[in-house]
Protein backbone atom coordinates (compact mmCIF):
# COMPACT_ATOMS: atom_id res chain seq x y z
CA UNK A 1 0.00 0.00 0.00
CA UNK A 2 1.32 3.41 -0.86
CA UNK A 3 1.43 6.07 1.73
CA UNK A 4 -0.81 8.77 1.86
CA UNK A 5 0.49 12.00 -0.10
CA UNK A 6 0.22 14.04 3.34
CA UNK A 7 2.54 11.59 4.89
CA UNK A 8 4.79 11.55 1.94
CA UNK A 9 4.27 15.78 1.84
CA UNK A 10 5.21 16.07 5.33
CA UNK A 11 8.01 13.61 5.56
CA UNK A 12 11.17 14.95 6.82
CA UNK A 13 14.65 13.25 6.88
CA UNK A 14 16.57 13.86 9.76
CA UNK A 15 19.98 15.79 9.98
CA UNK A 16 21.06 15.71 13.51
CA UNK A 17 20.07 17.59 16.21
CA UNK A 18 16.98 19.50 15.56
CA UNK A 19 17.54 19.93 11.92
CA UNK A 20 15.81 17.66 8.91
CA UNK A 21 15.58 17.90 5.06
CA UNK A 22 11.98 18.24 3.93
CA UNK A 23 11.08 18.44 0.25
CA UNK A 24 7.76 20.28 -1.42
CA UNK A 25 5.26 18.24 -3.06
CA UNK A 26 3.61 18.45 -6.13
CA UNK A 27 0.68 17.21 -5.00
CA UNK A 28 -0.23 20.10 -2.75
CA UNK A 29 1.02 22.62 -5.26
CA UNK A 30 -0.51 25.83 -5.35
CA UNK A 31 -0.54 28.87 -8.19
CA UNK A 32 3.23 29.88 -6.80
CA UNK A 33 4.38 27.25 -4.48
CA UNK A 34 2.92 24.97 -2.15
CA UNK A 35 -0.46 25.23 -0.71
CA UNK A 36 0.49 27.63 2.85
CA UNK A 37 -1.66 24.56 5.01
CA UNK A 38 1.16 21.98 3.79
CA UNK A 39 4.24 24.44 4.33
CA UNK A 40 2.57 25.30 8.17
CA UNK A 41 2.22 21.39 8.79
CA UNK A 42 5.92 20.07 7.71
CA UNK A 43 7.52 23.12 10.17
CA UNK A 44 5.16 22.04 12.84
CA UNK A 45 6.54 18.14 11.74
CA UNK A 46 9.41 19.38 12.97
CA UNK A 47 8.52 19.89 16.39
CA UNK A 48 6.34 16.64 16.76
CA UNK A 49 9.26 14.78 15.28
CA UNK A 50 11.83 16.35 18.03
CA UNK A 51 12.85 13.54 20.08
CA UNK A 52 12.56 16.09 23.21
CA UNK A 53 9.19 16.87 22.77
CA UNK A 54 6.50 17.39 25.50
CA UNK A 55 3.28 16.36 25.20
CA UNK A 56 0.83 17.77 22.32
CA UNK A 57 0.60 21.14 20.67
CA UNK A 58 -1.71 23.71 22.37
CA UNK A 59 -0.59 26.84 20.02
CA UNK A 60 1.43 27.18 16.84
CA UNK A 61 1.85 30.14 14.92
CA UNK A 62 3.27 30.05 11.17
CA UNK A 63 4.74 32.88 9.62
CA UNK A 64 4.55 32.74 6.07
CA UNK A 65 7.85 34.77 4.88
CA UNK A 66 8.49 34.22 1.14
CA UNK A 67 7.29 31.75 -1.78
CA UNK A 68 8.41 28.75 -1.17
CA UNK A 69 10.39 27.40 -4.24
CA UNK A 70 10.00 24.02 -5.60
CA UNK A 71 12.75 21.89 -3.65
CA UNK A 72 13.66 20.85 -0.66
CA UNK A 73 14.47 22.48 2.12
CA UNK A 74 15.60 22.43 5.84
CA UNK A 75 13.38 22.31 8.89
CA UNK A 76 14.80 23.51 11.97
CA UNK A 77 13.40 23.10 15.33
CA UNK A 78 14.78 23.50 18.98
CA UNK A 79 12.99 23.89 22.60
CA UNK A 80 13.58 27.76 23.64
CA UNK A 81 11.80 26.70 26.55
CA UNK A 82 10.98 23.21 28.96
CA UNK A 83 8.90 23.53 31.79
CA UNK A 84 7.15 20.73 34.14
CA UNK A 85 4.33 20.02 31.78
CA UNK A 86 4.53 22.89 28.82
CA UNK A 87 7.48 23.55 26.32
CA UNK A 88 8.32 26.32 23.67
CA UNK A 89 9.59 26.26 20.45
CA UNK A 90 10.60 27.87 17.22
CA UNK A 91 10.87 27.04 13.96
CA UNK A 92 11.98 27.56 10.53
CA UNK A 93 12.20 26.53 7.25
CA UNK A 94 15.15 27.73 5.41
CA UNK A 95 15.88 27.16 1.35
CA UNK A 96 19.62 27.84 0.83
CA UNK A 97 20.41 30.57 3.35
CA UNK A 98 17.02 32.06 3.22
CA UNK A 99 14.08 31.74 5.51
CA UNK A 100 10.93 30.86 4.08
CA UNK A 101 9.31 30.72 7.10
CA UNK A 102 9.40 31.23 10.80
CA UNK A 103 7.27 29.46 13.64
CA UNK A 104 6.53 29.29 17.33
CA UNK A 105 4.66 26.61 18.96
CA UNK A 106 3.49 25.31 22.56
CA UNK A 107 3.51 22.22 23.26
CA UNK A 108 2.11 20.59 26.90
CA UNK A 109 0.67 17.67 28.41
CA UNK A 110 -3.21 18.33 29.43
CA UNK A 111 -4.98 17.37 32.16
CA UNK A 112 -8.70 16.62 32.52
CA UNK A 113 -10.53 19.54 34.07
CA UNK A 114 -13.95 21.61 33.79
CA UNK A 115 -14.42 22.33 29.96
CA UNK A 116 -16.87 24.35 28.19
CA UNK A 117 -17.40 25.14 24.43
CA UNK A 118 -19.02 28.70 23.51
CA UNK A 119 -19.50 28.04 19.95
CA UNK A 120 -21.60 24.81 19.37
CA UNK A 121 -21.30 23.30 15.69
CA UNK A 122 -23.95 25.21 13.16
CA UNK A 123 -27.00 23.05 12.36
CA UNK A 124 -25.89 22.24 8.91
CA UNK A 125 -26.89 19.74 6.58
CA UNK A 126 -24.84 16.58 7.31
CA UNK A 127 -21.62 15.94 4.84
CA UNK A 128 -23.45 12.98 3.16
CA UNK A 129 -26.34 15.55 2.50
CA UNK A 130 -24.56 17.63 0.44
CA UNK A 131 -23.07 17.10 -2.87
CA UNK A 132 -19.10 15.77 -3.12
CA UNK A 133 -16.39 18.00 -5.10
CA UNK A 134 -17.23 17.61 -8.82
CA UNK A 135 -14.26 18.67 -10.74
CA UNK A 136 -11.06 19.10 -10.23
CA UNK A 137 -9.20 21.99 -9.12
CA UNK A 138 -7.09 24.64 -10.74
CA UNK A 139 -4.44 24.21 -8.60
CA UNK A 140 -3.02 20.57 -7.78
CA UNK A 141 -3.61 21.17 -3.41
CA UNK A 142 -7.64 21.37 -4.21
CA UNK A 143 -7.44 17.80 -5.11
CA UNK A 144 -6.07 16.42 -1.99
CA UNK A 145 -9.16 17.96 0.01
CA UNK A 146 -12.59 16.99 -0.08
CA UNK A 147 -14.72 19.92 0.08
CA UNK A 148 -18.64 20.39 0.27
CA UNK A 149 -19.53 23.90 1.00
CA UNK A 150 -22.77 24.67 2.97
CA UNK A 151 -22.39 28.03 2.75
CA UNK A 152 -20.26 30.81 1.06
CA UNK A 153 -18.84 28.72 -1.65
CA UNK A 154 -16.19 30.17 -4.30
CA UNK A 155 -17.79 32.72 -6.13
CA UNK A 156 -20.11 31.77 -9.13
CA UNK A 157 -18.81 33.81 -11.69
CA UNK A 158 -15.43 37.08 -10.90
CA UNK A 159 -18.21 39.45 -11.25
CA UNK A 160 -17.07 41.93 -9.16
CA UNK A 161 -20.18 41.65 -7.15
CA UNK A 162 -20.27 42.02 -3.51
CA UNK A 163 -21.42 40.19 -0.56
CA UNK A 164 -22.21 41.75 2.64
CA UNK A 165 -20.33 39.63 4.75
CA UNK A 166 -17.26 36.48 4.15
CA UNK A 167 -18.75 33.70 5.96
CA UNK A 168 -18.06 30.26 4.61
CA UNK A 169 -18.78 27.29 6.15
CA UNK A 170 -17.89 23.97 4.59
CA UNK A 171 -17.16 19.63 5.43
CA UNK A 172 -13.92 19.03 4.50
CA UNK A 173 -11.32 16.12 5.16
CA UNK A 174 -8.39 15.02 3.36
CA UNK A 175 -8.59 12.93 -0.41
CA UNK A 176 -8.26 10.28 0.23
CA UNK A 177 -9.64 10.27 3.69
CA UNK A 178 -7.05 9.90 6.46
CA UNK A 179 -7.13 10.00 10.07
CA UNK A 180 -6.59 13.33 11.60
CA UNK A 181 -3.83 14.31 13.45
CA UNK A 182 -2.12 17.46 14.51
CA UNK A 183 -0.46 17.85 11.20
CA UNK A 184 -3.22 17.46 9.25
CA UNK A 185 -5.38 19.94 11.40
CA UNK A 186 -2.90 22.19 11.12
CA UNK A 187 -3.17 22.27 7.38
CA UNK A 188 -6.98 21.92 7.39
CA UNK A 189 -6.92 25.28 8.85
CA UNK A 190 -5.45 26.97 6.48
CA UNK A 191 -8.38 25.56 3.71
CA UNK A 192 -10.29 27.99 3.36
CA UNK A 193 -9.98 30.17 0.22
CA UNK A 194 -9.12 33.60 1.28
CA UNK A 195 -12.18 35.65 2.12
CA UNK A 196 -11.93 38.71 0.08
CA UNK A 197 -12.59 36.61 -2.96
CA UNK A 198 -15.98 35.90 -0.97
CA UNK A 199 -16.47 39.19 -0.36
CA UNK A 200 -15.72 40.87 -3.76
CA UNK A 201 -15.98 37.79 -6.47
CA UNK A 202 -12.51 39.74 -8.04
CA UNK A 203 -9.59 37.84 -8.56
CA UNK A 204 -7.41 39.70 -6.07
CA UNK A 205 -3.86 38.28 -5.55
CA UNK A 206 -2.88 37.12 -1.98
CA UNK A 207 -0.91 35.47 0.55
CA UNK A 208 -1.29 34.34 4.05
CA UNK A 209 1.31 36.09 6.15
CA UNK A 210 0.85 34.94 9.55
CA UNK A 211 -1.34 32.00 11.01
CA UNK A 212 -2.17 30.90 14.18
CA UNK A 213 -3.84 27.64 15.26
CA UNK A 214 -5.24 26.66 18.76
CA UNK A 215 -5.69 23.20 19.29
CA UNK A 216 -8.33 22.39 21.31
CA UNK A 217 -8.03 18.84 20.62
CA UNK A 218 -6.15 16.36 22.42
CA UNK A 219 -5.93 12.88 21.38
CA UNK A 220 -9.49 11.91 22.01
CA UNK A 221 -11.01 14.38 20.07
CA UNK A 222 -8.48 13.29 16.85
CA UNK A 223 -9.65 10.09 17.23
CA UNK A 224 -13.49 10.61 16.99
CA UNK A 225 -12.20 13.00 14.33
CA UNK A 226 -10.92 9.65 12.52
CA UNK A 227 -11.27 10.18 8.75
CA UNK A 228 -14.25 11.78 8.86
CA UNK A 229 -14.87 15.47 7.89
CA UNK A 230 -14.50 18.28 9.97
CA UNK A 231 -17.07 21.33 9.58
CA UNK A 232 -15.44 24.90 9.00
CA UNK A 233 -16.56 28.18 9.58
CA UNK A 234 -14.56 31.02 8.68
CA UNK A 235 -15.14 34.75 8.57
CA UNK A 236 -13.24 37.93 8.11
CA UNK A 237 -12.92 40.65 10.23
CA UNK A 238 -11.74 43.42 8.53
CA UNK A 239 -9.96 44.42 5.41
CA UNK A 240 -7.69 47.41 5.36
CA UNK A 241 -4.66 48.82 3.67
CA UNK A 242 -3.31 45.48 1.61
CA UNK A 243 -4.29 43.15 4.96
CA UNK A 244 -7.16 41.29 6.20
CA UNK A 245 -8.10 38.96 8.74
CA UNK A 246 -9.95 35.70 9.40
CA UNK A 247 -10.72 33.60 12.06
CA UNK A 248 -12.17 30.49 12.12
CA UNK A 249 -13.64 27.50 14.24
CA UNK A 250 -12.99 23.55 13.21
CA UNK A 251 -15.01 20.90 14.82
CA UNK A 252 -15.42 16.90 14.28
CA UNK A 253 -18.34 15.36 12.75
CA UNK A 254 -19.47 14.42 16.41
CA UNK A 255 -19.64 18.61 17.07
CA UNK A 256 -16.27 18.71 19.33
CA UNK A 257 -14.06 22.07 18.66
CA UNK A 258 -11.37 20.64 17.46
CA UNK A 259 -9.45 24.38 16.75
CA UNK A 260 -9.95 27.81 16.34
CA UNK A 261 -7.39 29.95 14.07
CA UNK A 262 -6.37 32.97 13.01
CA UNK A 263 -4.70 34.47 10.15
CA UNK A 264 -3.56 37.46 8.53
CA UNK A 265 -3.40 37.49 4.81
CA UNK A 266 -2.07 39.96 2.42
CA UNK A 267 -3.67 41.41 -0.53
CA UNK A 268 -3.18 43.77 -3.78
CA UNK A 269 -5.74 45.82 -4.95
CA UNK B 1 7.30 67.03 33.50
CA UNK B 2 7.87 62.76 34.28
CA UNK B 3 7.66 60.48 32.04
CA UNK B 4 4.63 58.35 31.44
CA UNK B 5 5.08 55.14 33.32
CA UNK B 6 4.40 52.89 30.45
CA UNK B 7 6.82 54.59 28.43
CA UNK B 8 9.51 53.90 31.47
CA UNK B 9 7.95 50.55 31.77
CA UNK B 10 8.70 49.80 28.02
CA UNK B 11 11.81 51.96 27.59
CA UNK B 12 15.49 49.79 26.48
CA UNK B 13 18.66 50.48 26.26
CA UNK B 14 20.98 49.39 23.38
CA UNK B 15 23.63 46.68 23.99
CA UNK B 16 24.54 46.26 20.27
CA UNK B 17 23.31 45.21 17.31
CA UNK B 18 19.61 43.43 18.25
CA UNK B 19 20.45 43.28 21.77
CA UNK B 20 18.70 45.64 24.65
CA UNK B 21 18.58 45.70 27.86
CA UNK B 22 14.99 46.46 29.89
CA UNK B 23 13.41 46.21 33.38
CA UNK B 24 10.21 45.23 34.87
CA UNK B 25 8.18 48.07 35.88
CA UNK B 26 6.29 48.06 39.85
CA UNK B 27 3.85 49.83 38.20
CA UNK B 28 2.60 46.98 35.81
CA UNK B 29 3.19 44.47 38.44
CA UNK B 30 0.66 41.49 38.55
CA UNK B 31 0.09 39.15 41.04
CA UNK B 32 3.11 36.70 39.87
CA UNK B 33 5.81 39.23 37.55
CA UNK B 34 4.54 41.55 35.67
CA UNK B 35 1.37 42.27 33.77
CA UNK B 36 1.19 39.88 30.48
CA UNK B 37 0.22 42.92 28.51
CA UNK B 38 3.52 44.70 29.45
CA UNK B 39 5.95 42.08 28.93
CA UNK B 40 4.61 41.41 25.25
CA UNK B 41 4.82 45.44 24.75
CA UNK B 42 8.25 44.97 25.70
CA UNK B 43 9.48 42.46 23.60
CA UNK B 44 7.34 44.35 20.68
CA UNK B 45 9.42 47.33 21.61
CA UNK B 46 12.74 45.82 20.62
CA UNK B 47 11.27 45.24 16.80
CA UNK B 48 10.13 48.69 16.94
CA UNK B 49 13.77 50.30 17.84
CA UNK B 50 15.63 48.16 15.76
CA UNK B 51 17.08 50.29 13.21
CA UNK B 52 17.01 48.34 10.32
CA UNK B 53 12.74 47.86 10.80
CA UNK B 54 10.40 48.46 7.64
CA UNK B 55 7.43 49.60 7.99
CA UNK B 56 4.96 49.21 10.80
CA UNK B 57 3.63 46.27 12.73
CA UNK B 58 0.89 43.98 11.09
CA UNK B 59 0.64 40.75 12.95
CA UNK B 60 2.60 40.14 16.29
CA UNK B 61 3.12 36.87 18.47
CA UNK B 62 4.03 36.18 22.23
CA UNK B 63 4.82 33.40 23.85
CA UNK B 64 4.99 33.65 27.60
CA UNK B 65 7.47 30.84 28.49
CA UNK B 66 7.80 31.41 31.92
CA UNK B 67 7.36 33.90 35.03
CA UNK B 68 9.23 37.18 34.34
CA UNK B 69 11.16 37.87 37.58
CA UNK B 70 11.13 41.07 39.12
CA UNK B 71 14.62 42.84 37.68
CA UNK B 72 16.17 43.14 34.09
CA UNK B 73 16.41 41.34 31.23
CA UNK B 74 17.69 41.23 27.91
CA UNK B 75 15.49 41.50 24.71
CA UNK B 76 16.75 40.21 21.53
CA UNK B 77 15.21 41.08 18.26
CA UNK B 78 16.56 39.92 14.87
CA UNK B 79 14.53 40.52 10.96
CA UNK B 80 14.56 36.53 10.28
CA UNK B 81 13.54 37.76 5.93
CA UNK B 82 13.48 41.08 4.64
CA UNK B 83 11.12 41.67 1.51
CA UNK B 84 10.75 44.85 -0.54
CA UNK B 85 7.22 45.58 1.80
CA UNK B 86 7.66 42.91 4.11
CA UNK B 87 9.84 42.28 6.86
CA UNK B 88 10.01 38.80 9.52
CA UNK B 89 11.15 39.04 12.95
CA UNK B 90 11.86 36.35 15.85
CA UNK B 91 12.22 37.89 19.30
CA UNK B 92 13.20 36.51 22.83
CA UNK B 93 13.28 37.91 26.17
CA UNK B 94 15.80 36.52 28.68
CA UNK B 95 16.58 36.30 32.04
CA UNK B 96 20.12 34.83 32.98
CA UNK B 97 20.23 31.94 30.38
CA UNK B 98 16.72 31.37 30.50
CA UNK B 99 13.88 32.30 28.25
CA UNK B 100 11.15 34.34 29.28
CA UNK B 101 9.43 35.01 26.13
CA UNK B 102 9.72 33.86 22.67
CA UNK B 103 7.54 36.29 19.90
CA UNK B 104 7.65 36.83 15.92
CA UNK B 105 6.97 39.58 13.86
CA UNK B 106 5.38 40.98 10.65
CA UNK B 107 6.02 44.67 9.66
CA UNK B 108 4.92 45.91 6.72
CA UNK B 109 4.77 49.12 4.36
CA UNK B 110 1.10 49.50 3.71
CA UNK B 111 -0.70 51.05 1.04
CA UNK B 112 -4.21 52.67 1.11
CA UNK B 113 -6.64 49.65 -0.65
CA UNK B 114 -9.83 49.03 -0.57
CA UNK B 115 -11.39 48.13 2.65
CA UNK B 116 -14.27 47.04 4.76
CA UNK B 117 -14.96 46.16 8.65
CA UNK B 118 -17.16 43.19 9.20
CA UNK B 119 -17.66 43.70 12.83
CA UNK B 120 -19.11 47.07 13.50
CA UNK B 121 -18.43 48.90 16.66
CA UNK B 122 -21.05 47.34 18.82
CA UNK B 123 -23.81 50.31 19.93
CA UNK B 124 -23.32 50.89 23.73
CA UNK B 125 -22.56 53.71 26.19
CA UNK B 126 -20.21 55.99 25.64
CA UNK B 127 -16.97 56.13 28.35
CA UNK B 128 -18.33 59.42 29.33
CA UNK B 129 -21.69 57.76 30.03
CA UNK B 130 -19.95 55.19 32.43
CA UNK B 131 -18.98 55.62 35.64
CA UNK B 132 -14.80 55.68 36.33
CA UNK B 133 -12.96 52.67 38.00
CA UNK B 134 -13.93 53.49 41.90
CA UNK B 135 -11.49 51.28 43.44
CA UNK B 136 -7.69 50.41 43.76
CA UNK B 137 -6.69 47.02 41.72
CA UNK B 138 -5.52 44.22 44.25
CA UNK B 139 -2.67 44.31 41.72
CA UNK B 140 -1.05 46.89 40.39
CA UNK B 141 -1.02 47.20 36.98
CA UNK B 142 -5.07 47.62 37.18
CA UNK B 143 -4.09 51.15 38.33
CA UNK B 144 -2.53 51.70 35.07
CA UNK B 145 -5.66 51.79 33.29
CA UNK B 146 -8.89 53.42 33.17
CA UNK B 147 -11.84 50.39 32.56
CA UNK B 148 -15.34 51.41 32.22
CA UNK B 149 -17.74 48.14 31.57
CA UNK B 150 -19.97 47.66 29.70
CA UNK B 151 -21.21 44.60 29.62
CA UNK B 152 -19.70 40.83 31.73
CA UNK B 153 -17.27 42.77 34.15
CA UNK B 154 -15.69 40.95 36.61
CA UNK B 155 -17.88 38.74 38.98
CA UNK B 156 -19.55 40.30 41.80
CA UNK B 157 -18.42 37.69 44.19
CA UNK B 158 -16.30 34.78 43.80
CA UNK B 159 -19.49 32.09 44.62
CA UNK B 160 -19.03 29.45 41.35
CA UNK B 161 -21.87 31.14 39.80
CA UNK B 162 -21.72 30.10 35.75
CA UNK B 163 -22.21 32.36 33.32
CA UNK B 164 -23.68 31.32 30.16
CA UNK B 165 -21.05 33.01 27.89
CA UNK B 166 -17.58 35.35 28.60
CA UNK B 167 -18.66 38.09 26.81
CA UNK B 168 -16.99 41.15 28.12
CA UNK B 169 -17.52 44.84 27.12
CA UNK B 170 -15.36 47.62 27.98
CA UNK B 171 -13.57 50.97 27.54
CA UNK B 172 -10.25 51.39 28.12
CA UNK B 173 -7.04 53.69 27.84
CA UNK B 174 -3.70 54.48 29.79
CA UNK B 175 -4.20 55.77 33.41
CA UNK B 176 -2.88 58.65 32.56
CA UNK B 177 -4.23 59.13 28.94
CA UNK B 178 -1.84 58.34 26.44
CA UNK B 179 -1.80 58.88 22.70
CA UNK B 180 -2.23 55.43 21.63
CA UNK B 181 1.03 53.67 19.79
CA UNK B 182 1.39 49.83 18.63
CA UNK B 183 3.26 49.02 21.77
CA UNK B 184 0.40 50.74 23.75
CA UNK B 185 -2.26 48.69 21.66
CA UNK B 186 -0.12 45.58 22.14
CA UNK B 187 -0.77 45.80 25.88
CA UNK B 188 -4.37 46.65 25.59
CA UNK B 189 -5.13 43.64 24.30
CA UNK B 190 -4.24 41.93 26.89
CA UNK B 191 -6.47 43.85 29.42
CA UNK B 192 -9.43 41.73 29.58
CA UNK B 193 -9.55 39.19 32.44
CA UNK B 194 -9.51 35.41 31.96
CA UNK B 195 -12.64 34.09 30.41
CA UNK B 196 -12.65 31.54 32.65
CA UNK B 197 -13.38 34.49 35.75
CA UNK B 198 -16.23 35.33 33.98
CA UNK B 199 -17.56 32.21 33.14
CA UNK B 200 -17.45 30.24 36.65
CA UNK B 201 -16.93 33.19 39.21
CA UNK B 202 -14.11 30.94 40.89
CA UNK B 203 -10.45 32.31 41.80
CA UNK B 204 -8.86 29.48 39.18
CA UNK B 205 -5.30 30.41 38.75
CA UNK B 206 -4.16 30.87 34.61
CA UNK B 207 -1.28 31.95 32.56
CA UNK B 208 -1.61 33.11 28.83
CA UNK B 209 0.27 30.90 26.94
CA UNK B 210 0.42 32.83 23.51
CA UNK B 211 -1.06 35.56 22.22
CA UNK B 212 -1.43 37.01 18.56
CA UNK B 213 -2.18 40.89 17.86
CA UNK B 214 -3.01 41.86 14.32
CA UNK B 215 -2.62 45.13 14.10
CA UNK B 216 -5.60 46.75 11.49
CA UNK B 217 -4.97 50.34 12.29
CA UNK B 218 -2.36 51.93 10.79
CA UNK B 219 -0.82 55.62 11.61
CA UNK B 220 -3.81 57.28 10.59
CA UNK B 221 -6.13 55.11 12.90
CA UNK B 222 -3.75 55.52 15.96
CA UNK B 223 -4.04 58.97 15.61
CA UNK B 224 -7.74 59.08 15.57
CA UNK B 225 -7.72 57.13 18.58
CA UNK B 226 -5.52 59.47 20.05
CA UNK B 227 -5.58 59.51 24.14
CA UNK B 228 -9.23 58.35 24.37
CA UNK B 229 -10.81 55.08 25.25
CA UNK B 230 -10.96 51.95 22.62
CA UNK B 231 -13.69 49.75 22.97
CA UNK B 232 -12.83 46.58 23.87
CA UNK B 233 -15.16 42.84 23.26
CA UNK B 234 -13.69 39.73 24.23
CA UNK B 235 -14.64 36.46 24.65
CA UNK B 236 -14.01 32.24 24.62
CA UNK B 237 -14.51 29.65 22.06
CA UNK B 238 -13.45 26.95 24.15
CA UNK B 239 -12.32 25.47 27.49
CA UNK B 240 -10.78 22.31 27.73
CA UNK B 241 -8.56 20.42 29.55
CA UNK B 242 -6.53 23.22 30.91
CA UNK B 243 -6.41 25.37 28.08
CA UNK B 244 -8.80 27.99 26.85
CA UNK B 245 -8.93 30.58 24.19
CA UNK B 246 -9.98 34.09 23.93
CA UNK B 247 -10.81 36.10 20.77
CA UNK B 248 -10.94 40.12 21.49
CA UNK B 249 -11.43 43.63 18.91
CA UNK B 250 -10.68 46.52 19.37
CA UNK B 251 -12.15 49.74 18.23
CA UNK B 252 -11.68 53.48 18.62
CA UNK B 253 -14.06 55.99 19.85
CA UNK B 254 -15.02 57.17 16.27
CA UNK B 255 -15.72 53.29 15.78
CA UNK B 256 -12.77 52.03 13.04
CA UNK B 257 -11.12 48.52 14.07
CA UNK B 258 -7.42 48.70 15.36
CA UNK B 259 -6.93 45.57 16.31
CA UNK B 260 -8.00 41.80 16.40
CA UNK B 261 -6.49 39.37 18.86
CA UNK B 262 -6.13 36.32 20.10
CA UNK B 263 -4.97 34.13 22.66
CA UNK B 264 -4.56 30.74 24.41
CA UNK B 265 -4.33 30.60 28.15
CA UNK B 266 -3.45 27.97 30.92
CA UNK B 267 -5.87 27.25 33.56
CA UNK B 268 -5.84 24.65 36.67
CA UNK B 269 -8.63 23.02 38.19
Amino acid sequence: MSAHPFDTAIALEPQGEGAWQGHTSPAYANMIGPFGGITAAQALNAVLQHPRRLGEPVAYTANFCAPVADGPFLALARPARTNRSTQHWIAELRQGDQTVLTATAVTAVRRETWGATEVPMPRVPGPQDLPPPMRRGRVEWINRYDMRFVEGGYPAAWDGSHAEDSRTQLWMRDEPPRPLDFASLAALSDVFFPRIWRRRATPTPIGTVSMTVYFHAGAAQLRRAGSGHLLGQAHAHGFRDGYFDQTAQLWNEPGELLATTHQVVYYKE
